[in-house]
């Protein structure tokens, strides 16, 4: 069973969206297993306080290390990669994706904006995850999106489905344009490949789409791309 | 007010996380509404249809054009931008997310990842968003996290802390390191400049330490801050 452990001040926002559907299911079915603890109940003063403010001053607060850590040492020693989602993190890749949900599941600690005590993020050798260059108000959706990400690819949570998108991703390219039911809508007709039932022209209509597409809007995965397909030009 | 309308298979995600914390008081608060809207109710078969399978063939299922169309045009007609959470999509960037929330709000679409007919995109002009290269089992999460992102901007919800965060953030560099008591961590001590009380020392190690963050982890950043420092340099 694949298994996460979420550190949060909001254990009530967990299992959430992950709750319903087929991570839902899932869930029910015990292919993976959540388990949200509360910092708070990890402090020892009678204040319950999990933050401080930040030493050389500033707004905003920061996560105390030594209650953090007494509540990631509170987990089971096992083998699971320790997280802290946080916009100063490497962004998640899907690569990064496949790699854990292949792994024995993931402890995740959702940080605050302001941050975690640099200390703990190194004495707990914590890897910082960044959704992406924007900021949330806490680590928690960030986790939530992660964790669904992940839980799709457990072997029998959503079977063929996930593999094909999977695969498209993976060759580095964007998706291709999509089309079904009805045959004209608002004046609009499917592109005649996709109803020829010509399956080599469908593929290199979509191949051609899918490179159009992520030349125009993502020139990085395009180089990238590139770059892959024809390895001595790079050099 | 900012207003969010979501239009999603699983209205029941939402407010979900939205729904906790400064992001729920504000909701109670009718800072800003979120408006949970069931697709399938726009659906005109008795089997309450919203995909088919994609023309041309290929795993999984397209959502339909005019049972999107249906639900999208109940949504009285105003000057909110309409997204769709798809992995195609531009990636989220915060100079997006500031955008939108200085805006009325947003109408979201949540796509599945297999896809939504392309005819629908182009009749209704939507943007697609991404949050990063990786693929979710459907939009919701991502519209939780673009709309998180949103919320704690909106003026009101977070105050002086969301302000700091975000000039950190727009400068273009990763966060600088935090700490807070105590004073010695696992033998590790807060660096001596934080405690000094020398505001001019303690402003010049943050500047160095988040060039220094930004140069190990993210040299896409640092490539784009160095060209705006010296946009003659760049050219």
């Amino acid at each position: 069973m694949w298994r996460a452990s979420v550190l949060t001040l909001f254990p009530e926002m967990f299992p959430g969206p992950l709750g319903v559907s087929l991570a839902g299911k899932a869930l029910a079915a015990k292919v993976w297993s959540l388990d949200a603890i509360d910092i708070r109940a990890h402090a020892t003063d009678r204040h319950r306080t999990v933050d401080d403010t930040p030493a050389g001053g500033g707004p905003g607060m920061v996560m105390k290390a030594d209650v953090l850590a007494k509540a990631l040492d509170a987990i089971p020693n096992d083998d699971r990669p320790r997280l802290l989602m946080s916009p100063r993190g490497r962004p998640l890749t899907q690569g990064r994706v496949q790699d854990l949900a292949r792994g024995p599941g993931a402890v995740i600690l959702c940080g605050r904006f302001e941050g975690v005590d640099e200390r703990l993020i190194e004495a707990r050798k914590l890897e910082e995850v960044s959704l992406g260059d924007f900021v949330l108000s806490g680590g928690e959706v960030a986790a939530l999106a992660l964790l669904d990400a992940c839980v799709r690819l457990i072997p029998g949570v959503m079977g063929k489905e996930a593999s094909a998108a999977e695969e498209s991703f993976s060759h580095g390219l964007l998706e291709y344009p999509q089309y079904t039911r009805p045959p004209v809508f608002e004046g609009l007709a499917i592109p005649e490949v996709l109803t020829s039932g010509d399956h080599a022209r469908v593929e290199k209509w979509r191949q051609a789409e899918a490179e159009r597409l992520t030349k125009e809007r993502r020139p990085d995965l395009w180089a990238a791309y590139q770059a892959r397909k024809n390895p001595e030009k790079g050099r």
